[in-house]
C-alpha cells in the first residue's frame, strides 16, 4: 500500500487515546468505543446535534428532501489526491446533488479491521471532518464496529447524506427529448487510474490524482442559474461514463449519440489507460458529473461551469436522438461509429 | 456457522439471476450488479422511490426529524430467532424510537464478500422486506459492493433511517430527576446468548432465541398514552442493560438504583449465562428499551406496555436518585449493593 502522507496530523495530532491500533473492544459499544469516541470522533466533528452523544440526531427540515446512501470500500484505503474518508463524504454528497439538492447532513459508519493503526484512522478522520467543511455538510451521527484481523479490510465506510431539494429542481427522465444536450462537467477517468496506478505500482511515474471532490458548487450554480432546464444528473462512479449515460438512455427510453472528440481527458490519465488496457469510459470518476440539459441553455450552462475551478473542463459531450432507444451511440474520433455498452463485468474491483 | 432455515424462501424462491454466489462483478456498478438489482431488491423492495432507480429518493418531510445509521457485522449471520436482515432494519428503526420518532424510511447498504451463496443472500433480503413490514418503513435507497474473499467476511449490512418524532416527543436528559423511574420493557439477555449458543455449538441444547423484533408498536404507545412523561429512552444493545443505564446516568448527571430482583430474565437465558461465565447486565439485547419516566406515570406505563406482547415482561426496574452521580449501583438479590460499571472491554465481539 502506498503509505499515507500524514500531512494533516502534523497540525492535528491523533488524541492520546493510549493505544496504537485499533482492538476489537473498541467496537464493543462500552469503556473502548466511548474512549475512542470521546477523545477523537465527537471532539473533532463537533457540532450540537452529535454533542448530544445519542443514538440518532434530531433535525429539523422541512419539504422535499433527498436521502442517499453509498458504502464506501476502496482498496488502498490511502491513494494519489485523497483517501478513503474523504471520498467516503465526497461520494454521498454528490449523490445528494444529482438527485438536485443541497446537502446538508451526513452520517458515517465505520467497520474497522481490528489493528488498524489509530493514527491511519485519525487520518481519515480528519479527510471527513475537511471534506464535509468543503461540502457545507455537517456529521450529525454515526457508528463504529470492529471485525476480526482477515474479516475485514482495514476499514469500510457507509455515508448517508440528507439534503434540501433545490427550489429550481425539476428533474425527471420523462422530461427528456431528443435534441437535448449532454454536459460533462470535467475530464474523465481520473479517480480510477490513480487507484491503479498504485495498484500496479505506477504511482512515481505518472503524477494522476484522484477527482475525488464536492461538486456542490458547480452544480448548485447550475441550479441557481438555470435549474427548469436540466433534466437529470448522473455522477459516472463506477461503470464510468459509459454507465451513466446508459442508465440515462434506458430512463428516457431514448438514444444518445456522444462524440469522441469532445470527451474531456488528461493526457497523463489517457496515457495510462492505454497502458493498462483500460477504456477510459469505462473507468470510475469521482469529482465529475453529466447533466441532460435543454439544448438552447446548454453553451450558457457550460461557459458558467467552466468558471468554476471544480468544472473548468466542462464540455457538451453529445445529445438525446430519437433513434436507437436505450442505446449510446459514439462517434469515434477516428471515423466511424460505435455502440457504447454499459459495464458488462468486474473491470476494476474496490474503486470507491 | 448455524445451516439457515430457508423457510421463506420456499414462498418466495430466489429470483433466477443466472449465478448461485455472488461474484465482484456484482459489486462492479455495471450489468451484473444491475441484474442483481433489477431481478432481487428492486423486485422484492418495490415502492414508489425505489422504482426511479436513482442514486437516492426524494422525500417529503416536514418538521422535527430523526436519523440514525448503524453498521451490522453480526456473526453467524443467521442466528435462532433471525439474521443479519431482519437485525439491521430492527436495530435501527429501534434508534429511531428512541429517539422519540415514529420511523419512516430506511436505507440499505450491503458489503458482501465474494462468494456469499445467492440464496442466503435472497433470504435475507427476505428478512430485510419482513422486518421493514413489521415497522412500517419503506427501503428507498441502497448500495452494493462486492469485496474479495477473505477481505469481508459474507455480509454486512449498514442500515440508516429517518423518522418524524412524535408531537408527545418532549426527552431531554436535563429533565431527568430524583424520584423518576426506570423502566425495562422486557427480559434480558436473549439475543447475546442466542448469538453465543451458536457460537459455542450449544444452539441444540437451548432454545434461547434472539429478541430481535421492532419495537415501534410498544414505543408508540407509551408515546400516545403519555409522551410528555418519558425523559430518555435508550436499547441497550452492545454492552447490554449495564452500559445503556451508565450512559443515562451520565448524562442526567444523577445516580441511578436498581433491584436485581425486578430484572426480568428468563430461567433458560440466566441458565446459559451462567454456564458461560456472562453477567446477563452487558450481554446485548435487540427488542427490548430502558425509559426514564415521571414517577407518578410509571405504573400506568407498565400495565399498558405489559399488554403489548413486544413488551409483556415491561417491569420497573429502579429509580433516580440524587446520590453516587453518573453511578449505577444494584441493590443485589443476596442483599448488598455493588456499583454497576460501564462494560471496559470487548465481552462479545460481532453481536450486532
Amino acid at each position: 500500500m502506498l503509505e499515507p502522507q500524514l500531512h494533516l496530523s502534523l497540525q492535528c495530532p491523533a488524541p492520546e487515546t493510549g493505544f496504537s491500533k485499533i482492538t476489537l473492544g473498541h467496537g464493543s459499544g462500552g469503556l473502548l468505543t466511548h474512549r475512542l469516541l470521546e477523545e477523537g470522533v465527537f471532539s473533532l466533528f463537533a457540532n450540537p446535534f452529535l454533542d448530544t452523544h445519542d443514538d440518532g440526531a434530531v433535525i429539523n427540515i422541512n419539504g422535499k428532501t433527498a436521502f442517499t446512501t453509498d458504502s464506501f470500500v476502496v482498496s488502498p484505503i490511502f491513494f494519489p489526491g485523497g483517501n478513503i474518508g474523504e471520498l467516503a463524504v465526497n461520494g454521498t454528497v454528490n449523490d445528494l446533488t444529482m438527485c438536485g439538492a443541497i446537502p446538508k447532513y451526513i452520517s458515517t459508519a465505520f467497520i474497522i479491521e481490528e489493528g488498524l493503526s489509530v493514527d491511519y484512522f485519525w487520518e481519515i478522520l480528519l479527510g471527513i471532518k475537511t471534506a464535509a467543511e468543503q461540502a457545507g455538510v455537517q456529521i450529525i451521527t454515526g457508528d463504529t464496529k470492529v471485525v476480526e484481523k482477515g474479516k475485514g479490510d482495514q476499514i469500510f465506510i457507509t455515508t448517508t447524506g440528507i439534503g434540501e431539494v433545490h427550489p429550481n429542481c425539476n428533474m425527471e427522465a420523462q422530461l427528456i427529448e431528443p435534441g437535448d444536450a449532454i454536459i460533462i462537467s470535467g475530464s474523465i477517468a481520473n479517480h480510477g487510474m490513480a487507484i491503479m496506478s498504485v495498484r500496479e505500482g505506477m504511482e512515481f511515474e505518472t503524477d494522476i490524482l484522484s477527482d475525488t471532490t464536492s461538486l456542490v458548487g458547480p452544480v448548485s450554480e447550475m441550479m441557481d442559474y438555470s435549474g427548469k432546464s436540466v433534466k437529470i444528473m448522473r455522477d459516472p462512479t463506477r461503470g464510468g461514463v459509459a454507465t451513466a449515460l446508459n442508465e440515462i438512455a434506458h430512463s428516457a427510453n431514448l438514444g444518445i449519440e456522444i462524440n469522441e472528440k469532445d470527451i474531456p481527458i488528461k493526457e497523463t490519465t489517457h496515457s495510462a489507460c492505454e497502458m493498462l488496457g483500460f477504456d477510459p469510459l469505462y473507468v470510475a470518476n469521482e469529482g465529475i458529473f453529466l447533466a441532460v440539459v435543454k439544448n438552447d441553455m446548454a453553451n450558457n450552462i457550460v461557459s458558467l461551469l467552466k468558471n468554476n475551478p471544480t468544472s473548468r473542463d466542462a464540455a457538451i459531450l453529445g445529445k438525446v436522438v430519437d433513434d436507437h432507444h436505450s442505446r449510446v451511440v459514439m462517434n469515434c474520433a477516428m471515423g466511424g461509429r460505435r455502440v457504447v455498452n454499459m459495464l458488462p463485468g468486474d473491470q476494476l474491483p474496490r474503486i470507491c
